[in-house]
């Protein structure tokens, strides 16, 4: 029932991967939790063509990840930050750095996460907001919510 | 000094991303990590081209998340299972999830996450493993591992 009943975009990874895009856009992501948010920040970090990271910065704002913020006038120059929504993403770039740091045993690891006050290291890992549970300690599925209700499956 | 530490394969977000490859495959992983692993199975539920479906869970496999094992002889068949390094990718699609479904009202929601056991609604929250802090509380950053100290910042 479950493969008809979340179809392309009524699924939430679906949608979320939508709005993300790509893989360049993940890393732009990634620059602008950082810190980051200037054209040319951005793109000699990147190592990207200016015509891509453009294109790519155009469609985090069309997703309403990104918005553009004037700060100079003349010449105009726009920086690029995060909206709400795009602060929303924030754990998947970090559960995307935890996941692949994993495979690495810790003296491996070139880049780490830390708290910016403390300068503590962070292990973020995923948990039930209720139970504080690791979801990895769990059996978890998915299953349709409110707004469709298991007992309609309308292709 | 980081745009340069961090350059490409060094940061284990790019690492990610670049394990998973794209979007159609952290679909495919999604679709696994709920219990399908046949090819018709993820062919159907994702309304993919077979050839495409190939092509990605060969990459997946490739990348170490997933591998093929033999389930019928003949005529051969292989369902696609995640490795433990696909395991530690779940985290990743549940984040991507939890993401976008915060953008909709509860009753909105076409797809939760449910613990299989207990039936109870997970909302899966990104927390520190040492302190259980949510990381939307800290203020986090990307720095320098082990394996590169800030001293060294060759190219």
């Amino acid at each position: 029932m479950r493969r008809v009943s979340f179809a392309g975009h009524e699924c939430p990874v679906a949608r979320g991967a939508d709005a993300v895009g790509d893989v360049w856009s993940l890393l732009i992501l990634r620059d602008v939790f950082d810190g980051y948010s200037r054209f040319d920040e951005l793109q000699s970090g990147l190592g990207i063509a200016p015509s891509m990271l453009a294109r790519r910065l155009t469609s985090l704002v069309d997703a309403g990840l990104l918005e553009r913020r004037r700060y100079q006038v003349n010449p105009p120059r726009d920086e690029n930050v995060l909206t709400p929504r795009g602060q929303d993403f924030h754990p998947v770039v970090l559960a995307l750095f935890a996941a692949s740091n994993r495979q690495l045993a810790p003296q491996d690891r070139s880049m780490i996460l830390i708290d910016r006050q403390a300068g503590a290291e962070i292990d973020p890992v995923l948990v039930d907001r209720a139970t504080g549970q690791p979801l990895d300690q769990l059996d978890v599925m998915f299953a349709p919510g409110p707004a469709r209700p298991f007992a309609s499956s309308t292709p």
